[in-house]
């Protein structure tokens, strides 16, 4: 709110008169408010209407998943490809119910995946390369990466983006970028993932401890997506930095969805005013993030499936947020007394 | 779970299996998946669906609302009914935007509302007695009121029922209900209701106080009901009783519906099972109360609006929950390695 450009904050204003004359108590609706206000200053209206919302999976492998950093074999990334296809993953049950056109993205799987509707194919490799030895990815693959994730925006319909992804390994590089873009300890940013025992956190930090002195120079934000993070991160960033320049609302699922915000945000603050945060994941990591980044989460329920999943269950309330600012009816319009005080 | 039939504990283990087996990680779909377990045990089946929920508005008129507890004047009861009616309340907004078909009960307004289409009259008297002098509702009326509410029940088609409320003056009958019933100090119970300031609480308090001293031989729960509750709570308690009996899911509001729910739990315990608690209100005493129940609220987004637009807010996630048990795949069907632990 504080870099509002004249136009903004008379919209602002506007929105805020808007809200407070609807027919309820001042400030009632909470969060929900915030929310309403959020997405008429994105949309440039106080009549906001998404449309045409895309929910966006990205998929990639990771070399340090080969280090024993998951529960889960890799394989399980294509398979769960597989699995968003054809309808049956939580993310594609969730989209169904709120009508949310589902694309998935291999970004970088480590198996091809058949060609087929709704799956869009950028892969960059066959993977990333071990982090614990060196980047995962090379400055070139970074970059093509980011450019792919905004050029597969500018074919995508409609006003607002969901983002999830999907890649086995992938908390690790979540973690790794938030320890050295927020500067907070490794053992702050390393959580269970997708169901780790406490040896198995401990084999993880190990492993993500090594893979920081690997990559010690890689400081800035550019050159510490390309070291740390995947191929699903990097294309997630730069659609995420496209959509936000395109005035589109990003809604952001969990831990990795946020991590590459984290980058995002690190090189084009002014981005972060388009992101709505679906929720707070049960990954540790995830509050303090969200914490570094100044913002408050939608939902609270112990989620930590990732895939867009939160993204999903959150929609509705973007939905109902608009709906109360084009629907509802003012005191003066309902004929509704004010309070006394 | 601790009082389950053996059929029940049969269903709950089957649950409990299918959920495990859909393609997620274990427990990775959080508070969702003891959502899905309940609606599953009280729909009696692994496969629920909910179909044609119901949204109900009971409203009513308080004595005690001429002794300024409220920041509103009394008449905003039946200007919101009419605004419900005429679809553009926050509840109303809501409903249609899930596909909640939309009842309103006139329960005891102390105005006359034209007969139309979505409006129940089930007129007790025009407003209570001022419970700061006795009771006030009779045992007579206390009892119609709560008949009144089951009958309505028995109307209306469907599996489940969401409950919200319109009243002026009826968060100092949710915080009495909760003070009598559950032995917490009154100044834990009230809160600033629809924006009292910090002398509008302290009056408010007065009030209260002076109300359980003139009540102060109603300790039953059916007693306390009738001498500290209203015609929309007590009406509202035998609807809610009245749908747990149908194995109907009840879907809770905020401070006002949960009060309604303390009163039916102390006459009915099991009738617990079937209640899904959508959010936490931002009204002060309402964490506590849940706390008493040892509930657990879906949503925590500061609203403090009630009329039933939490219930509506959080309807989706019920949905979600029922998709994700009948809908994904399983790791057997989906051909998804599981984990390595």
């Amino acid at each position: 709110m504080d870099n509002m450009s004249p136009h903004q904050s008379e919209l602002a204003k506007r929105l805020q008169h808007v809200i407070d004359h609807k027919t309820k108590p001042l400030g009632s609706l909470g969060r929900l408010e915030a929310l309403a206000m959020q997405l008429g200053l994105i949309l440039n209206t106080d009549q906001p209407r998404l449309q045409q919302p895309q929910m966006v999976v990205f998929a990639g492998d990771h070399g340090l998943a080969a280090r024993g950093v998951s529960a889960y074999p890799s394989d399980v990334t294509w398979q769960m490809v597989e699995n968003f296809l054809a309808g049956g993953a939580a993310v594609s049950v969730l989209a169904r119910q709120h009508g949310l056109a589902l694309t998935v993205v291999d970004a970088g799987v480590a198996k091809d995946i058949a060609p087929r509707a709704g799956l869009q194919i950028r892969k960059m490799a066959y993977g990333t390369a071990d982090a614990s030895q060196g980047p995962a990815m090379t400055a070139d693959q970074c970059l093509s990466a980011m450019a792919a994730g905004a050029d597969l925006i500018k074919g995508l319909p409609g006003n607002a983006v969901l983002f999830g992804e999907m890649g086995i390994g992938n908390t690790s590089s979540a973690a790794l970028l938030m320890a050295r873009l927020t500067g907070l300890p490794l053992d702050q940013c390393v959580g269970r993932g997708t169901g780790l025992d406490d040896a198995g956190v401990q084999r993880k930090l190990a492993v993500l401890q090594q893979a920081l002195q690997a990559n010690a120079n890689a400081a800035q934000p550019l050159d510490a997506l390309a070291a740390l993070g995947g191929f699903e991160i990097a294309m997630m960033c730069g659609a995420m930095l496209e959509a936000a320049a395109q005035k589109r609302v990003v809604v952001v699922d969990g831990f990795i969805s946020s991590s590459a915000v984290l980058v995002a945000h690190a090189m084009q603050p002014d981005m972060l005013s388009c992101c709505v945060f679906a929720h707070q994941s049960d990954e540790s990591g995830h509050a303090r993030m969200l914490n570094h980044l100044g913002v408050q989460p939608l939902l609270h329920l112990g989620l930590r499936l990732g895939e867009g999943s939160g993204a999903a269950l959150a929609w509705p309330l973007l939905e109902s947020a608009c709906a109360i600012l084009r629907d509802m009816a003012s005191f003066e319009s309902a004929g509704v007394s004010q309070s006394d005080t």
